[in-house]
């Protein structure tokens, strides 16, 4: 610890600073050596300080450090800054400092490596449920963000609702109305705007909507395999989930009980990517019905699908507008970026969702809420979905003819619609090996048993599998991809012990 | 109910269409009907349907209305567009008419009034918490947002992370490293980027906190009065909040017990204004350490004070690295617009909030984030903070000065810094009803008594208070508001039964 002695500003007298290397770097050490100065009673309350500049030639250091201890300090209260004259010691600093009212800062640790040290770079990313926002036209976007923040700052919601602290939750209008005028024409999701809800995320959403129609006493019926995430965001809100086998057709409704929901992924059932029939949805809705309950009906890549008729969704159907609580999101057909989701809501449910969301005041962020909206009401949304069908059809041709070719003993399903495929694997094959094996050549993917709650071989779909999702896989480079899991896959089966290929 | 015959398209029969006003505006009566000429059999999978425009003239409607009802019936898979052909009835269309897949839709309702149709026009809006977007320099905000849209869109998160599904928050490096660096430099806030996080809103925030740190089987203490909001936030996830009362030194530190937490407003208690004394500070994180317990300090407009010299963070002072968790919004300093609060935790506490926060999902929005990190790299927040600090202290002057030449009589609470004042009202004056009142003659505040989780007559501080926002108040209109405010208070006083004036 070296003190250095030096003039104090416009004073006869020295002030000794004892700057001490163990207090961090040099404004901390400065910072630390004036509170300490405060404490020993050699500055008292409203001396002046020597200029920054001074102090820094005396001191041999940079000036700026000492610029940054100054505003350190005067932000603590210990230090005064005048505008056209010289800092001085705050009123009270002394005792203050006796108090112990400072803490000398300590040097920042490195960044922990953490998980992240030990990745490897990733040349092909098949992960599902990322968009490509390559396909974006960056002009659209520029634009639907300007004039969201051209648009005047919103005044405070209306003073009726505003009176009792806490309310006050904006709806965002315009993007409702945008948004149910979307639905109507491209999903046949008839509603009126104040039957649609926005969150920043369907996981939101989900939690939500525990909070308001879930009953503590039944569960909630979830696919099974199923979305991993909205699972878990139900279970964190208290709701208990019974996991319902899935097959070709979608959810098997007739192993559906007394559950006061269901949640399901109709247009393409994540992950295994089969579309409802008819059927099975006119087979829920009854079960609904019967049961007076909910479907909660997960849209969310259902604007995506390839040489196929597209499928009513639940809400249009009889009885849907009752007892189907409509779910999407611009994650899928725009960009993550704007982290806003919706519901729509039977009408019933209107008020209490309003004084639901006024109570626990989540909502978008309403910069992006009309971003959104210009995108949709321009038609710029309607443009880059049909631009997005095209680049993700074309991808996923590639990608499974690919798959076809090099992978030739595999099964491909959820081919018709959505963004991501599942590769079945050979029985024996354990899935989340090969993903890790993909992930060191630098292929990342997901695997099957992952989404489910059970044991995946307790049911009907025994083998495990590969969720690729193709929206970022270029077309030239989608035999690659096909290669590096062929020989992936070989690799594993030539190992001793491996079941028969 | 019409029936209009028309020839079909290239063939030589007719097809009957049945609109029927009951089912809405034009195109839903036309989508109706064309699913009812399926579900008869007159129209049958791959029928080519009329061309919009002679369809639209032979039933004598909008020809937007016609390509409205093909856009809604392609949706639901009724029929099928294709390009430079005609739009064919759907393959399945008709066993999914007869199943019942189609809900005529009706028409929207008005929206309804709800607590909105009794408000009164606000003529001045003294409700506390929100400030004036107005001192915001446009050119800034609409810079920062330019800037955050045209930057590239964010890529997946990193692939180790996002292997478990669920896996992937997005954490915003540039805006964390900012704000450390801000409120280094502005709050003495000493925190490495890694140890800050970012929320939507600071009842967000509140609600990761009690997910992270809360204890089942220990209270939580919470200023008494106190932000209701943040209250309500910790209450909904399940902690048991304790009141604590507050005096003119801040929370009564000699009333804790054995809380895990405790949530304060050091720096302009909320709502009583106060500013918590160093004596009491310290002896604050003298309990936190002997209990092992967490301080909650929400420092929601520490940036504002007047006439006073800055006191110490909680988080400055010794042992509150480690005893602190500081919560900060851009809610007050900037705008509510942004949805974005931040919490500096305690180094120990880092691995698990990231953990907590990749299973849970939630995160700012990230376009929002990078517009407020290019606010602070630029300097535009300091220079906004400055003109704010100008612009409300001018305000809260002229408020304060009308407020004791109008109501003589009454104490003014909280002066020294943030937003908002406390007119203390004499004994026996109900807060509600004066608020009430106001509201009616265009004057917007807050009751005091709706802070407190008890009652108000039990604390020290019995008497009721109007709770003023001045942010938004011009300094033109300041007597205004004083002179309503003690006109309202002097009918009251006026009325048979009313306590001596």
């Amino acid at each position: 610890m070296g003190r250095i002695v030096l003039p104090r500003h416009a004073t006869p007298f020295h002030l000794t600073l004892a700057l001490d290397p163990r207090d961090g770097r040099q404004a901390s050490q400065l910072a630390a050596a004036l509170v300490r100065a405060i404490a020993e009673g050699q500055l008292h309350d409203g001396d002046p300080l020597p200029s920054t500049r001074s102090l820094a030639r005396h001191l041999g250091l940079a000036r700026s450090a000492v610029v940054a201890a100054y505003e350190e300090l005067s932000a603590a209260g210990f230090l005064v800054a005048t505008a056209g004259s010289a800092t001085r010691v705050g009123p009270g600093a002394r005792s203050a400092s006796l108090a112990g009212a400072y803490t000398h800062p300590t040097e920042a640790e490195p960044q922990s490596a953490g998980a992240e040290g030990t990745a490897h770079p990733i040349r092909l990313d098949l992960r599902p449920g990322h968009p490509d926002p390559g396909l974006i036209d960056d002009r659209d976007w520029a634009r639907a963000w300007r004039r969201a923040a051209a648009a005047p700052l919103q005044p405070p919601a209306d003073a009726v609702t505003a009176l009792r602290p806490g309310f006050g939750h904006s709806f965002h209008e315009p993007l409702r109305r945008a948004l149910a005028e979307h639905l109507r024409r491209n999903r046949a999701v008839v509603c009126d705007a104040a039957d649609v809800f926005l969150f920043p995320g369907v996981n939101a959403a989900l939690r939500a909507l525990v909070g308001l129609v879930g009953e503590p006493d039944r569960a909630i019926a979830f696919e099974e395999p199923g979305y991993s995430t909205g699972r878990r965001a139900l279970e964190s809100s208290g709701a208990r989930v019974r996991p319902i086998p899935v097959d070709a057709e979608g959810l098997r409704v007739d192993d559906l009980g007394d559950e006061w929901g269901c949640y399901v992924t109709p247009a393409h059932q994540y992950p295994l990517g089969s579309r409802m029939s008819v059927a099975r949805r006119a087979a829920l809705l009854d079960w609904a019905t019967a049961h007076d309950a909910l479907i909660l009906e997960d849209d969310y890549d259902g604007e995506f699908r390839y040489d196929v008729a597209p499928m009513p969704s639940l809400h249009s159907m009889n009885a849907g507008a009752e007892r189907v609580i409509y779910l999407g999101t611009a994650s899928k057909m725009l960009a993550r970026e704007l982290r806003v989701a919706w519901v729509v809501l039977p009408r019933r449910l209107r008020e209490p969702m309003q004084d639901f969301l006024a109570r626990t005041g989540d909502s978008v962020n309403p910069v992006a809420a009309a971003a959104l909206a210009e995108f949709v009401d321009s038609g710029a949304l309607v443009r880059q979905l049909a631009r997005a069908q095209r680049g993700y059809a074309a991808r996923r041709s590639r990608f499974t003819e690919a798959c076809r070719d090099l992978l030739p003993g595999l099964v491909l399903q959820g081919i018709e619609a959505g963004l991501h495929v599942v590769l079945r694997l050979p029985a024996g094959i354990d899935d989340r090996a090969l993903r890790d094996r993909l992930l060191v050549d630098g292929l990342a993917c997901q695997a099957l048993s992952d989404y489910w709650l059970g044991d995946p071989g307790a049911g009907e779909s025994k083998s495990g599998g590969l969720v690729c999702g193709y929206a970022r896989l270029p077309e030239t480079r989608a035999r690659e991809a096909a290669a590096l899991i062929a020989a992936a896959l070989a690799r594993i089966q030539a190992e001793p012990g491996a079941p028969p290929a």
